[in-house]
């Protein structure tokens, strides 16, 4: 049970020390846009050359999946859901589509490990993963499969002219297993990672937690091992989304994070594929509270505040018009020198 | 010397509630779009109808002015520079042009009281306004006439069209006037008002805090009366730019707020009309110490903290595709019976 991803190559310093030099010379006072010139220079940076270009092609790949632990009560919605949203995806009704058609994306849905027959199950690993709380989510195959299957998207996306990618998710119950995740590889109890997912009550947040705590103890002895921690604890979807997000790094192709979700399959594709981080910027913190402590982990600071907890990729692509605002003031900025506009005394 | 508003009508509260009550229908959790949710029940609410129409000429208005107090070494740049960037918004070179391309806005750049020939001269109340540390910033007449530009500004747009208004700055100098306003009418002492604005230094900022401390001495006999008030402590261009807020609200027009300069003005628009600024949502909090005080006062809490200090409308318009966004989930996504999704259990 073995992946190898190459050694994960950083973005260039010296396309980003281009853009800091650029940054000093356009129409404005140094450093006056904050944060956009700092994310400006990542994205030159990750196309290794300034100005960037500006995206052609951003796209949203939304990994489906159900999960057996969504059985034991840990979600405000029934397991169907799952399946009836992968077909509203595909006909544009879900948050991410409008969300996507606004800042200039497009959005594909993969089901992964739906435990229903849907549209896109031409890759399905599995019809659910297995209830961690008990047992295993994957067998040593299905987690190489899954991993494999988010490399190859990923490849695709690029191979297809994708210029920016972001992972989404949506699971009935994918917020025990990404609590999990992140609990066991940021040495965290169960009780700082428990949130209320879509919107449980006192009861189900106490069985959530229960449940969490009984998959901590199944993930600990594997914790070294992230591809064996992906069988034990997370689920085919999480397996390929962090199999994706490695890949994207590998493909120097820079990504918006989501939420909880992608958060947690970052933190174990980060173990995959050291340093693949450096290609991703977090688009939002979700009001769930292990996202926090999954982006310290990683080093990673919000672009949005905005109390989201929907998932699906939905508070990375709020975040993409700043991602484009930022590559696109290194594009288009007039120069002091070629506007004829006067520099600092 | 007397400028009269007629009574600010709030924004529909039925039309809210409307928004609401949508929100709970949409295909995701009730609540989980965060401040998205808040954001567009807030837009329903302007336009008096849910689901709001989604926007279709949002429009920039940037208002440059020189100031009188730039003479006194408070600000990085010279004061050539405010004509300078005057003719570069009219090439489209500027920050805010950029970002507003991406984001679907227009600009327009009025020169009020630049102290120089502009093309876009033909509304200048004055050239330069006195330097408020030592004298007024205008006469009587001419914060009236400034006022009027402003209410006069917000009416073309609206009547040309215009369903979503943003007001910019454009004026070496001019955090000077608005650390005075936000300082006198939040009981704020200079040195929690006084930043770097373009970015001065230790002597620079020395100067800066002195020259804030004796504007703000002249400023204080006046603060019940805002058009004094004005005509003492502000410019042509902050007079106009309250007069364009406050007007936006009695044309029942949202509007996205800029930072520290505009911030000011809204805060003395809040005076002249009082109970526009449920018709603002602050776009972003700046860098600049007294821009915090200023959202404070107003009960308004920024979108993005994305440590931005430059003007010209650039925070407003970096902020403007969430507020799009906000108005289209309501508009186009689809709900739980739509779709044949299951609700919560």
């Amino acid at each position: 049970m073995t992946i190898e991803f190459p050694p994960v190559e950083p973005p260039s310093e010296t396309a980003r020390l281009e853009a800091v030099k650029r940054h000093a010379v356009l129409t404005k006072p140094v450093g006056s846009l904050g944060k956009l010139e700092e994310l400006g220079a990542w994205v030159a940076a990750c196309q290794g050359e300034c100005p960037p270009r500006p995206f052609t092609r951003p796209r949203v790949v939304v990994f489906a999946g159900d999960h057996g632990v969504s059985r034991k009560g840990v979600s405000a919605y029934p397991r169907e859901v799952t399946g009836q949203m992968v077909a509203n995806f595909l006909t544009g009704g879900a948050a991410v589509n409008v969300l996507a058609n606004v800042a200039g994306a497009t959005v594909r849905v993969v089901d992964v490990s739906v435990d229903s027959d849907t549209a896109v199950q031409e890759h399905k690993v599995r019809r659910g993963s297995g209830s961690i709380d008990t047992e295993d989510a994957l067998t040593a195959d299905e987690a190489e499969q899954a991993v494999n299957l988010g490399r190859k998207l990923a490849d695709d996306e690029v191979d297809g002219g994708a210029d920016l990618l972001i992972a989404g998710d949506m699971g009935i119950g994918n917020t025990t297993p990404a609590a999990v995740l992140i609990a066991a590889l940021t040495g965290s109890e169960p009780v700082a990672v428990v949130g209320r997912g879509t919107g449980i009550d006192d009861r189900g947040w106490m069985r959530k937690t229960a449940a969490i705590r009984d998959a901590l103890r199944r993930a600990r002895p594997v914790l070294g091992q992230p591809l064996r921690l992906l069988a034990t604890s997370a689920g085919a979807d999480i397996a390929a989304t962090a199999g994706f997000l490695a890949q994207a790094a590998i493909r120097r192709t820079p990504v918006i994070l989501d939420g909880v979700v992608v958060g947690a399959a970052a933190v174990v594709a980060e173990e995959l594929a050291p340093g693949a981080r450096e290609w991703w910027v977090a688009g939002h913190r979700s009001a769930e509270p292990s996202h926090a402590l999954a982006l310290g982990h990683l080093g990673l600071e919000p672009l949005l505040d905005f109390d989201m907890r929907l998932g699906e990729g939905s508070g990375a692509v709020a975040a993409l018009p700043l991602v484009v605002m930022a590559t696109r003031i290194l594009a288009e900025m007039a120069t002091f020198e070629g506007a004829g506009v006067s520099g600092p005394r």
